[in-house]
């Protein structure tokens, strides 16, 4: 996953435009499936309109002797996103109203767009603009700004049911890490363990689109299947960093999406952070939106917005690490595992079986033989046809993920009927 | 409003009586459609019984040398409250049983009445009695205990619909402030307000009488049209003090008055008091009593019983002050606004609404941008027709007050609808 | 109470066999009308069968020359429970792979069975064990293990209706006093209160059977009825010291049985403990077992594994006082009363009640007067037709068990109608 994210991390992406195909396309080169879409420039999407695609191959801000200030091919930050081309030579003053810094921040440049409104401009550090002593400059940025067509991939896995998983993430973003390119490839890679998974209860809905106008296009142009088929969904956003977990609930924060990844967050890592809904940013604003309504929450290590490095230069490959990756793939893994068998579990005998004659109780009674069979114990106590996995597992405190293999006891003991649906 | 607490100050008010009649009036040459009703005495309200009026000219107590130990034109308060007339001397022991004080507050003269069992008293300062060395004394009280009848006021003020929101207060003690006379003069306020409202979704039902019995007799005389229309109501009592802001919950704490008040009590002053409806003591008891329970909960700066000067002499005009008056006020001005507003809210479109597009969201996406939109980012995320103007202020920490303005915009733009209930 | 269990004491329980029987007897001796029933071994009883009968009559480790190491006549807790018998002289090493001890407290016989695997074994505390230094010692074990029968007991006494209260004790455990015979005294002494209450609401079934397998038999054979007619019930365990009192939650926490039992200990003893029904251990584990599913919680005072001796020898009657058992006894007889007045009350009136007349509010109205009345106005400001006794308690936070004479005042005036279900 670290090697895939280094060789995305150089190209320069956008909402639209030639970085994010050439992005997509060296993760379809593992994955060939994922089916590609362009939409035109012009469609209606909702309330919004896909926009024109925009491309940039250089530019930069130079001294009048030809001297570089800075470039594109430094950093490609350095040129905001969605600019209309220019090639001139300006005034210090002028120029200065073109330039975007984080003075809180003065060593890292940040990540600065105008999508919806025509501008040119150039983000550097503070440092680096207060160098702008000389009098006049000349300005280059080489982009185009043309209707073309807005791309994005998805892959559906078919399971044994209709039943939709989500998992969902972006690639729009030009060169920073943890927020964008660990989503991606731990996407990438959940697309791997789906498919080799024996048996799907669930059909697996995989997307990548660019956030926010990728995201309201996407669910435009698969309005019905979504809401007819999600059962639960995941926006994968900056999971690459080792610092932490979150979780962004989804509006009501009491989905299957939110009780699985709670559940299994829980017992991963204790002290996971949960964000409300109101702190929500990425994709799952529009899953969750007025109308559309699905039960989609956020999955992030260190949330955006919340860790120093966010939207700058510093998102940088040091930022994130295999490990932090692996995490965030291991916690995903867990989610998918447990919605595969969360179903509502009934014992198949009245009153407590005996589990001692089956082997799975000690024979021996004395203070403490107890404690050893307690999941057990209390997995069949509330066993009772109206819990799922998950509700028994947050009841007896044990994680759903543990309690799997105490279910395969239970089935091959014939002392287990288990249900989409609540008993009645 | 200070003003006229101050002429209504030395008025010897009862449940019944002139004092009560005389008052009303002065309140009346502001507001003169304000409707007064005479209820007889012996009539029957619900359990109990319209008692006789009572009207109290003077009295005192007197050395056998004329010498004045304590006199009502002092203070009204040192006739008990329904004295039946007295003129004797008697001897100091049998004086001592009919003199009531507060030992614990020895400089205050307390308030104390008898009004369903004839009795003659005293109320003095414990240091007063200490006084009461002489071996025989004159009493005297000049008072009248006959049929006659109770007053009460009321004023209702139509508006689109019959849904009504009662504002109600009483007027019924002696020479006190806080407790007395801030109710009825932000009361009074309240109506010019009500009056001066371009709109009025709701019509205003303004009560003010005697408080407990004349609860109990306007309840009784208006049960159909109250149990019917009454949506919300208040009770205006001891709103005069600077010290802190009060709710004395109804008994079910989740009415639509308790929801209003504590939305706009949380930003206006956040240190607010709710109290339980166990510690209820005014009118709310009648109008949340079984039978009645209509949603109606009691709004107090200091609550009664909670502040030291409660029911003595020390609850004079130095204890209210005009800012303290106004900040009641103003609580209760924007009550009334979240109500004429407290509509379900429903975006118009599905999915989320281009902002950018109509000027409501910044051209520019940098770290930070969003938090100046976050209010009608957060607004349109829960207007999804399943919550009114409170819930959805109660879930995104913004007042409801605030939120006014934002769907005023919204409706301009057209991405706005609301309705009364609940959208399906 | 305290010098039956004594009688109870050296008595060699099992969950079989004629300790059970001739424990019984003396209880019977009491009570003679609690009904006796036999259970033949290999009874089907759910998932479980009726075990064979085991009977002990002696024992013990003996040096080859005769001399005691261990006898069953000290303390039949030396003999493991359930042992087959065994009459031989063994090698060291042997011999220790059949002894049980608790090293954790060196000092304590340690109790231990086993029921459901036929074994033969000693237990002592390891001090004695650190003394068996022969290399050979001669072992016996006087007991029988076949057909026979499982021994109960109930005593059903009739109410005004069928609705039942079951309160259920076990007596099973050998020479111990908390964890045994704490449950059995107490619950004898309850039937004498039941049965001299001259009014019963309800149906109160009295169940004394073997630990777990008893209950899970009592609960077979009686499924039906049960299920039907039981609206709360008690498992009384550990219930003879002086530590603190405990309830085992329900299942669900929160039925009949939990709200009453919850509420008498706020008030007995407010530092109750609340142990959660993942913590349980006796018989209410199978009367809330799937299927089962009724409303039974435990009541303990320090309970059952929480308390050092626990299933040690240290559990002596030393442990347990006669102000002990005592203290659980008026526990259980608050809870009676509480369920036998635990309607929905209505206030017969409209509105608030005028209490002055009827001699129950004070005639005089000052500061504080109300303090004296008001559990009196709280209660009927919530008897509203919704609450039951409890809820109201609960509410206004005074006592169930007080409010009944206020009821009662309120009955004797008419003012207070009831009903076993809400009013509409």
């Amino acid at each position: 996953m670290y090697d895939l994210a280094a060789k995305l991390f150089p190209i320069c992406r956008s909402i639209t435009g030639n970085g994010f195909r050439q992005s997509l396309d060296l993760i379809r080169k593992e994955i060939p499936d994922i089916n590609v879409h362009e939409v035109p420039s012009g469609t209606p999407v909702f309330d919004w309109t896909v926009p024109n695609e925009w491309n940039c191959t250089g530019g930069g801000i130079y001294k009048l002797n030809g001297e570089k200030v800075i470039d594109f091919a430094d950093s490609n930050l350095h040129i905001l996103g969605y600019s209309i081309p220019i090639d001139t030579i300006i005034e210090r003053d002028e120029l200065l109203e073109h330039v975007y810094t984080q003075p809180e921040q003065p060593d890292w440049i940040p990540y600065v767009t105008s999508y919806y409104k025509e501008r040119w401009g150039f983000c550097m550090s503070e440092n680096q603009k207060k160098n702008l002593k000389d009098t006049q400059y000349r300005v280059v940025i080489k982009s185009s700004l043309q209707p073309g067509s807005l791309t994005y991939g998805d892959l559906v896995i078919p399971g044994e049911t209709k039943d939709e998983i989500l998992i969902t993430t972006y690639l729009c973003h030009p060169s920073m890490a943890n927020n964008e390119l660990s989503g991606p490839v731990v996407w990438k890679e959940l697309i791997n363990y789906v498919k080799h998974l024996g048996i799907r209860r669930y059909t697996y809905r995989f997307v990548i689109n660019p956030e926010t106008i990728g995201a309201i296009t996407y669910i435009s142009q698969n309005f019905d299947a979504l809401k007819k088929n999600v059962k639960a969904g995941f926006v994968l956003s900056c999971v690459g960093d080792d610092r932490t977990y979150s979780i962004v609930e989804s509006m009501y924060a009491n989905t299957l999406a939110d009780r699985v990844l709670k559940n299994v967050l829980k017992y991963h890592y204790p002290k996971y952070k949960s964000y409300s809904f109101l702190t929500r940013g990425s994709d799952e604003r529009q899953y969750n939106s007025v109308g559309v309504e699905l039960p989609v929450c956020g999955f992030c290590r260190s949330k955006y917005h919340e860790y120093p490095e966010y939207h700058t230069s510093a998102d940088d490959m040091n930022l994130i690490s295999p490990k932090g990756l692996q995490g965030a793939y291991d916690v995903m893994v867990k989610v998918i595992n447990v919605l595969e068998n969360n179903f509502y579990y009934k014992v198949t005998c009245k009153c407590e079986p005996q589990l001692g004659k089956r082997g799975l109780y000690p024979t021996i009674s004395q203070k403490g033989s107890y404690n050893e069979v307690a999941a057990i114990c209390d997995f069949i106590a509330y066993a009772d046809g109206r819990h799922d996995l998950i509700s028994i597992s947050d009841q007896i405190n044990v994680s759903a993920d543990n309690l799997i293999c105490i279910i395969e006891k239970l089935k091959r003991n014939q002392l287990l009927s288990f249900n989409k649906t609540p008993y009645l």
